[in-house]
């Protein structure tokens, strides 16, 4: 099994080398990601500028949208333009959104275009309900184990969010960005692009399991949401709100479900499941024996 | 030596007790960060959500707008309402900011208002200039070992960054949040309330040394960036440009110098200073023995 989408990190435009002083006074080589600015316009109107490693560009941009609400899944985007030179990147409607139109009369109420509100993103929830999800402890674990055995910029440069999505157990894609957003926002576009519904899939991310966090999750209708960081209260709150399986704190044989518990299936023998050591929570790591 | 402000770890408001199921089916309870909606005015101007444990919303309002330079440190500040029912945290200045007028500029030429432009941001640092800085190798470890020896909401909920500010080695604020630029803001509006320069200043983050990092610190006047996390390629660039000394992955005995290394006095010796075990690493630590 292996991914359709996963980090590229032979693409050297992805980190750069650089060279620093290290404790001992040494001349050290090393590597960092790539930070660059993008900047987004839906239509004409301009939404906002990303720092992002700009792998995948047009992916990010779509997912922006999608997961802010600015772009609703029936919209049909014509085309998305990207000029490397001006850091633009432009989706194009085929109609104008009702975010363009929302935004106008905001804009001339109140002068302020900040973007969705949040009721807004709330009330784009409602109605989200699905079949309470069922996860079987040993998927957990192989999910855990694909990510961290992964090649990936975070090993090579540090300073980098990945975020992954699975079918059951099944491995789809793997996204990395320094803005741990982008890195869930590109998936989101790829899901959009691909037409890929959530029923069935499970998102992995190294990021902390905030509000932001869960409301992607929605958005994108993925009912399982897996971290090795921890929880937010609120985080937790809106998952049990939307019925949002939410898994933290995965690391070695550990974990933590706050919500959704109930629905795991304890069929993995811990005793084949490696601790976490040094060495491998440096790569964010647990592993199957 | 002790702190002027540290974290309130018996500050019930700021962590939310939680129960979960565990890697053994077992119901456990644990502590999260809480996670609050705060919405900032400047004058009648809407600016931002933000999502805060919300324990300086004052700090943190007035921070804010100094590093997305909205506010300049000329301005007089008259008032700062903060209403917790509303979720709203207003500050009033003496006169219409600069940002104010031209906000309703951009707003009527092209409907988009989306805050201060990179360029501007850029613009502001321009005659940023002090001398090099110099730092040395037992300043640097004693910073670390007091950050991570200090009780913090981390160590209590996870899921929560943390920034401190020394004078040298004196300690002065250590902030955290749930968002990682906030926390550093509350640092910035500290600064600001106690008319506190950026001189002799050194700024500790356990966040990633990003952009946006390094283009803070020098708003904040401060010269020496330290975080136990890495480095972007656009981090280093700026700091190099604007004569911050960036020292990353500060772990133990060890850290990476990527700008200013050639100022490092390194007086302390490596036998004294402890390596980073799992235990330490889970406190994000560094200790002297």
């Amino acid at each position: 099994m292996t991914w359709l989408i996963a980090p590229n990190i032979s693409n050297a435009k992805l980190t750069a080398q650089v060279s620093g002083i290290n404790e001992r006074g040494e001349r050290t080589p090393s590597h960092v990601p790539v930070e660059k600015a993008l900047t987004l316009y839906l239509n004409a109107q301009e939404i906002v500028t990303m720092m992002t490693i700009n792998d995948y560009p047009q992916l990010l941009a779509l997912g922006y949208l999608l997961n802010q609400n600015m772009l609703a899944p029936q919209d049909v985007v014509e085309a998305i333009d990207y000029d490397e030179d001006l850091e633009v990147v432009v989706v194009r409607t085929q109609h104008h959104t009702n975010f363009e139109a929302k935004l106008k009369k905001r804009t001339q109420t109140s002068g302020c275009a900040q973007g969705t509100s949040f009721g807004d993103l709330m009330e784009s929830l409602e109605g989200f309900t699905h079949a309470p999800p069922v996860l079987n402890t040993s998927t957990l674990y192989k999910i855990a184990q694909m990510v961290n055995t992964t090649p990936s910029l975070y090993l090579e440069a540090g300073a980098i969010h990945g975020c992954a999505l699975f079918q059951g157990e099944t491995p789809l894609v793997f996204m990395e960005d320094v803005g741990r957003h982008n890195a869930v926002d590109k998936i989101a576009g790829w899901m959009f692009e691909q037409k890929q519904s959530g029923e069935g899939k499970v998102f992995y991310t190294t990021g902390r399991l905030t509000s932001e966090m869960v409301i992607k999750a929605a958005r994108m209708r993925v009912p399982v949401l897996i971290s090795r960081s921890g929880f937010t209260a609120w985080g937790v709150e809106l998952a049990q709100k939307l019925g949002i399986m939410l898994i933290g704190r995965v690391r070695g044989k550990r974990f933590l479900a706050l919500t959704g518990g109930e629905h795991l299936i304890f069929d993995q023998d811990l005793a084949y499941v490696e601790e976490e050591t040094l060495k491998s929570k440096r790569k964010g790591a647990a592993a199957l024996i």
